[in-house]
């Protein structure tokens, strides 16, 4: 039968294809007593033989498809299931107490994991996970429960999930997941920040995707409308193949500015800039023509492992994004870690309000030591490229002023040890609480650009968190209060003849261009794929007409108002 | 061994007591067979027995010291206790099975419990609640654990406590608790706010209070420098009463000024008022001489309780406030609940960020039942006084538009039904919110009056959770943020002949003070014991001086900074 369900549109465009559920399958079993002891270690042999085979399948396409690098965790995976530390145990409690091969297994496993949990070195600690891992997968075949693996996946599908993690989405094959959709989350979500980086289709937030919708169920996930559509009919089906192909002539259409200048029809020009979180993202970048990287999220670096990264990871990082940038500016924000991005390993104690937390350069301040190790990263990459360092979560000046100086200090150190570094970094801050948007006058004395961060600005200023569904309504981007915000720290800057870019999810949208625009907003940094349809869309603005709209805007009392007034100057 | 505690300083003034320990006592046990099950019985009934004469001299002394009112519930363990239907079974139970006491009791209540609290019925739920309370009771009594029984002090003390709940301060008989300590909290923690109300030095946010101080310990608490002396020295509580005698000769001096005006030393009249949580709260109202009710908390009236406050009993409160005031303002705002103050019986969801979650008006717009059962009971009392409503977490002009027209809904029906109701009731709203702080011009031609919260406009305008010590940092008052915004919505409401009152803690602060006054705040609103000491502050203040020192505060950059202006201008 089919049916709809009604999400948040999070990353455009239309995809078809079967789905498939990435959500954990039930290993629960029940303890039982055996009669033949000896079939049963056969059937845990077996169940052993199945895994291996299977892993070492996944190690294989993972090398060819994600590189050694990703594959190298399998490896470690077989390891250890031909340990016979482990399985050796395992056995003789089959045969010694006559229990069920789930159960020995499960025991003995967790006994391990505990003791390498338990060790103070990182090293065993990882095994742990591993044997983890291993159990589940030698518990699913004695189960027959299907387990998932989606770096096996070999045919196109569409994801269907209660929500992506970066480490999931790390392991997804990009060239045949299609789209997908979650049940929750919302645009500024991780999963949505991660379809437009991929540039597939994606709705989040449908609450049920993964009640309503089968393995191997048609779906059609609209990015545009927001809508999933299962086991559609094939009038759907035909209707929805004829937007796609609209929707590949658009693109196409955009595609033919790659290399063109961003004006706008007044003859001015601003920077049109794209948001990163890995070196990987770089092929997006260029395909898409930005002019520059105007957010590089450096906290995938420290994600999905198990100690932080070292100061040659990072400096590679860096490195390869600024050369891969060929001189284009490229601002790095520090780490912006904890709220609702944690680091198992950094021990952060639970908070009842994350977003209002110890996070980003609170936590750097008062970590100094794995704060100037990405420091050092960062001056030791910064003579491959035109490096911009920026600070997230800057609240007051005393915050930016000991964040400079310890940067300074450890570029004296670096120059001292002669390593050579750049005289050229401009360094600025995130403006994404209230607090420093009003004292952005005092703040442009200091800085040397501002970057505005709107998916939390907006959070403060309407005290709406904006992953919560029950207030999403406060998540209001055009209110004035944040128009009048943002243009306070715009005017600022020019004051100072400094610069002001926007970093948030509102720089890519077709209501905020204009207004941003008229506002005065220097570079607009965006997910890559909204790249060109902004500069398509700036070439048909006129920015003197847009800073009449802006200042009627400013004037308005509602959200609703300005995108009204903004749909009406614009033909929407 | 003396030793000394750092922590908040929550109310001033300076106590000396012995310690008592406000914690809940370890009741665990182990099940085990008794031998001689008979002996085991008369055990069980010998610990019921005790309980019984305890609990009625505990009610007894309840009757008179808190009212029949509170004394009921000791009446309703009572009759738990003798009920057979309860004591029947467990009796059983030991001789049946031999077990010890403590587990034959502890089963069967728990069974009950878990009956009664699966009924639909809210008075069995409540039986739940009565059987929990008397079984910790005997179970203590059995295990020779000893009980805290807050309502049976009868000497003066000084409570040691994790944390003091709304339900625990209810409890406390005031007449003999002098002060107190808790490991947790801050200044504007429920507390510190009771503390301050309840008119006894407080010291808050100690962090192990309760690890250091036993029983009977003799301690100081320094509410004027936030420290706590345990079992100090006889030289160091020599002074301390030195200064106890200062702070109460001080108090003698600011008592004079209680049927004075507030006027400042060059004639200007600004207006101070109180904060209230419950009309029992109106005698420090008198006291302390505050010309009106800045902020009537009514969310006090929903809490402690297990089911909403029916239209007469709210009637019947706000009424008894409107005219103990008689004929003075009294600015009452509707429900604020949800963030950290929970009501179980509305099964809230649970919120990653609950102070930007659903909240306050947010939660009353949508349950609309619930809220206007709030403002009918309000216009009903709004004839016996000087009633002004205003709304909290107003972050849009939709919002405050939506809450008046329910408002203006509801009179209307009330005239339809023949109940009078006053036609000058200024309506008005909460600023806690940057949004409408930056809005405030907008505001300012709909409402007749704003309020500024500070205790949650500064904790979002910093995006610091004012409840979360590893950000307390950035709890800055005087940050030039803060007062540009405070600047602005005073000059919005002047500029449209409407005023401005300030009700959270920052209105009370000496070094706020001057700052407010000179950016034109009407209203200061404060904790009752807080209104001499501000009268007798502003008395010596000239109001143009400090226009000129707010101007100068405005264009600092930091806290810091306005703090050590201000203290140069008024010789701190």
């Amino acid at each position: 039968m089919s049916s709809i369900l009604k999400g948040i549109a999070a990353s455009s465009g239309i995809a078809i294809a079967k789905a498939y559920r990435l959500v954990e399958p039930d290993l629960s079993f029940e303890e039982t007593k055996v009669e033949n002891s000896g079939m049963e270690v056969e059937r845990f042999q077996e169940a052993l033989s199945v895994s291996r085979s299977e892993l070492e399948a996944i190690r294989d396409r993972a090398k060819v498809d994600l590189g050694e690098d990703k594959a190298a965790i399998f490896e470690a995976h077989l390891l250890v299931l031909s340990d016979p530390e482990l399985t050796g145990p395992i056995e003789d409690k089959i045969k010694l107490e006559s229990v069920n091969a789930e159960a020995a297994l499960k025991e003995t496993a967790d006994m391990f994991i505990t003791m390498f949990e338990q060790m103070d070195n990182e090293y065993m600690k990882e095994r742990a996970a591993d044997i983890r891992d291993v159990t589940k997968r030698v518990l699913s075949h004695l189960l027959g429960v299907k387990i998932i693996n989606p770096s096996m996946i070999s045919e196109e599908v569409i994801i269907i999930a209660e929500d992506l993690t970066p480490s999931d989405t790390a392991q997804l094959n990009r060239q045949y997941v299609k789209g997908f959709t979650t049940n929750i989350g919302g645009r500024t979500s991780h999963s949505a920040i991660m379809a437009r980086s991929m540039e597939i289709p994606a709705v989040v937030g449908t609450k049920e995707a993964t009640v309503e919708i089968e393995n191997g169920d048609l779906v059609i996930v609209d990015g545009l409308n927001g809508e999933v559509h299962v086991n559609p009919t094939e009038e759907v089906i035909e209707q929805y193949k004829k937007e796609q192909a609209g929707f590949a002539e658009q693109k196409a259409e955009w595609a033919k500015l790659v290399n063109e200048e961003t004006v706008t029809s007044d003859g001015q020009h601003v920077e049109l800039a794209a948001n990163i979180g890995t070196p990987a993202d770089l092929e997006g970048v260029r395909n898409n023509g930005a002019e520059g990287i105007g957010l590089y999220r450096t906290e995938f670096l420290y994600m999905g492992r198990n100690e932080l990264p070292t100061e040659d990871e990072q400096f590679e990082s860096y490195k390869a994004v600024l050369e891969g940038m060929e001189g284009k500016p490229v601002v790095v924000r520090t780490l912006d870690i904890g709220g609702d991005k944690e680091l198992p390993y950094l021990n952060l104690p639970h908070e009842m309000n994350p977003f209002l937390g110890f996070r980003a350069i609170r936590l750097c301040l008062e970590e100094t030591d794995l704060f100037k190790v990405q420091l050092r990263a960062l001056l030791r990459a910064s003579v491959y490229g035109n490096l911009k360092i920026m600070f997230p979560m800057i609240s007051t000046l005393t915050e930016f002023r000991n964040a400079k100086a310890l940067l300074l200090e450890v570029k004296e150190e670096l120059v001292q040890e002669g390593v050579s570094v750049s005289d050229d970094i401009e360094i600025g801050i995130m403006v994404e609480i209230p607090s420093t948007a009003v004292m952005a006058d005092q703040f442009a004395k200091e800085v040397d650009f501002f970057s505005i961060g709107t998916n939390d600005l907006i959070q403060y200023t309407m005290a709406a968190d904006r992953m919560n569904e029950r207030v999403s309504y406060l998540y209001q981007p055009y209110n004035p209060a944040i128009l009048r915000l943002v243009k306070m720290v715009i005017d600022a800057s020019h004051k100072e003849g400094k610069w002001t870019g926007m970093c948030g999810e509102m720089a890519g949208d077709e209501i905020a261009i204009p207004l941003l625009l008229g506002l005065g907003l220097d570079e607009f940094s965006m997910s890559a794929t909204s790249v060109l349809p902004a500069r398509s869309q700036l070439a048909k603005l006129s920015k003197t007409e847009m800073e009449s709209l802006a200042q009627e805007a400013l004037g308005l009392s509602t959200n609703e108002e300005v995108i009204s007034i903004v749909k009406n100057a614009i033909n929407l």
